[in-house]
């Protein structure tokens, strides 16, 4: 099998891994490494400041995107593409608005377009919607996808305010400068939107009524609840219904032990809820060796030529408004709906609904949302 | 693409929910079933008692092994590699005790010989060591692999003891009329040897000493367990060491609130312990669409074409005696080694050993074996 040769937009802690991780691989080789400003590094690979070293250059097969944000990374990627080279990329922000285009794209040229660590870091979640689900009528999915959502919550638990549980995931690097992205919800929704697309070819571009972040929780909310035997977590739902799809990111309601409450540190989970039974996956969401390691297993895949998901679910849904994504809930319960305890309802001041989760018997899950 | 010709070999709950699925794909066409009576059928496909209409058929581009048992489903197998035919199989003693020569003989021919369905049903952990952690180290893979005594476990946890709660497993289809395989721990260690096959590239023949069942475990003991806050299951771990492998089946104990004590009916859970964290699958390990769903997978994955994993792990390493299975946990431990409690210890009169998890920090887990 002849050697693969890549080349990868940017060098930071998921392209040093990337980087770490090749090294003691034979069969793939880095030609170039575009960077900012090379004198910053100190690595024993070409650097290059000009993107086109690499998109005119017609000895290197796959380009790996790990710069982030949409621009001008959605420039670069699709210039690749045009020019008859296959994508690996790790950006949640550009698959999520333009995965659909892209894929179409990579068709059009033969190419491979693989985004396995855009969602779940190091999870093979979007491999199992690609192949292992690929022929089974899929119900929902559904997630906990942010890791700095879970370590606010956390340290909110503890007694810390919200302000002062972001500037701690700050200070400590689990937070970014501009932390909306995370804390407004935005961030498992992009996510959402790349996990629906697949599951059920229906790429959303989440709108604003769809999604409620965390930024509206108080600590005293959370010990009220947790006095009741409540935790809440950020929580990301896509769901078929008759003739569209539930798409919702908001802080929901779980009986203590839970397994979104056991998560720890960047700990994503993932439930697919399809004909073939309820499968959970949970791993690492984040952090360079996990991430790198969705890279070079897509790296791997292009390399044999894996083909894209076929289309097999139906097309281009309308989706459903923000009423009808709390609705969905209801109708799909199975069991006669539990009553919302009067504590809660009249508790932490948050409108609440229920419902019985239909896979996991006898256990209801409360809904939560910012008034 | 052209249409792909199947045949399958066996016609039970799996080979019949096969057939429902592939009855929605127009590229993937059934062409003959190998069945022992065919007046006991009433589908409308081609039925056969005779494997060499199939074996000899050139139309037949890969064969559906759900006959289950060595005999003769090992050497139709063989005979159907050497045919040039591809093969699917769902079968675990074949896979245990000839996947490491049948892999090779697939390869001298040129096909594809895939498997996902004898361990975890429905769960694509066989891919996810395939191909999602194809060049990444893995350190131990473990978990909870046979449903039966799950059931069991918990039918005792309710005051059963163990004799009632087998024929009530018996009588509800859950247990086999011999069901030495599931409580003996033989159908989680022939599992665990197809995991360590693809995990570590060794591929175990487990004896006897390194197999504990739960045929032991008396109900008297779980509720002694419980009441100091413990639940007991039977749970499977492999794990490299320095230059040799752990292989152990035994009934294990965890706090309550752990995972293995959250799974119901034939739920399964697979932890994979890797350089790119933790990764833990949960999914149906049993049932006729599931595990449907996990032979569908691989057919589609033979028409794409999908190479077998590269040999990257160390070389058959000799295996590790029943003591060193047990120690691996204490040299592996990272943390200073807690005590196990007094009344455990002489609590419900079993050998125990403790090792804190170091991906789960401050939480030990306490290693338990029949005397």
């Amino acid at each position: 099998m002849k050697t693969t040769r890549i080349a990868m937009l940017g060098l930071g802690t998921v392209g040093k891994s990337v980087v770490e991780i090749l090294a003691h691989q034979n069969t793939v080789v880095i030609d170039k490494i575009l960077v900012r400003n090379p004198h910053r590094h100190t690595i024993d690979l070409p650097l290059t400041t000009n993107v086109w070293e690499i998109i005119e250059d017609p000895d290197i097969d796959i380009v790996v995107e790990v710069m982030g944000g949409v621009d001008p990374a959605y420039e670069y990627v699709t210039s690749a593409l045009h020019s008859g080279k296959s994508v690996v990329t790790a950006n949640k922000e550009v698959v999520a608005r333009y995965g659909q285009e892209l894929m179409e794209l990579a068709r059009q040229n033969r190419q491979g377009f693989l985004f396995e660590a855009s969602v779940g870091g190091g999870i093979p979640i979007l491999d199992a919607l690609n192949w292992h689900l690929r022929t089974t009528v899929i119900h929902a999915i559904e997630g906990v996808i942010n890791g700095t959502t879970n370590f606010i919550l956390h340290e909110m638990e503890q007694g810390m305010e919200f302000s002062h549980a972001l500037k701690r995931a700050q200070a400590l690097g689990f937070a970014e400068q501009d932390p909306s992205a995370d804390v407004g919800g935005w961030d498992s929704a992009r996510k959402l939107s790349i996990l629906s697309g697949l599951a059920f070819n229906s790429w959303i571009h989440a709108e604003e009524e769809q999604v409620s972040g965390i930024t509206h929780v108080k600590s005293s909310h959370l010990h009220r609840l947790r006095d009741m035997g409540f935790g809440l977590r950020l929580v990301a739902r896509a769901e078929a219904q008759a003739s569209s799809l539930g798409f919702v990111v908001a802080p929901t309601v779980y009986p203590l032990g839970h397994r979104y409450l056991q998560l720890s540190g960047s700990q994503n989970a993932v439930g697919i809820f399809s004909q073939a039974g309820t499968i959970w996956f949970e791993g690492p969401g984040a952090g360079g060796i996990a991430t790198a390691t969705s890279i070079v297993s897509d790296i791997q895949r292009i390399r044999f030529s894996l083909p894209d998901r076929e289309p097999l679910r139906f097309d281009n849904v309308p989706v459903a408004d923000i009423d009808d994504a709390y609705l969905i809930f209801r109708e799909e319960a199975r069991q006669p709906m539990p009553e919302v305890p009067d504590s809660l309802q009249k508790g932490p001041g948050y409108l609440l609904s229920s419902y019985p989760l239909p896979p996991d018997k006898g256990l209801v899950q409360y809904r939560f949302r910012a008034k």
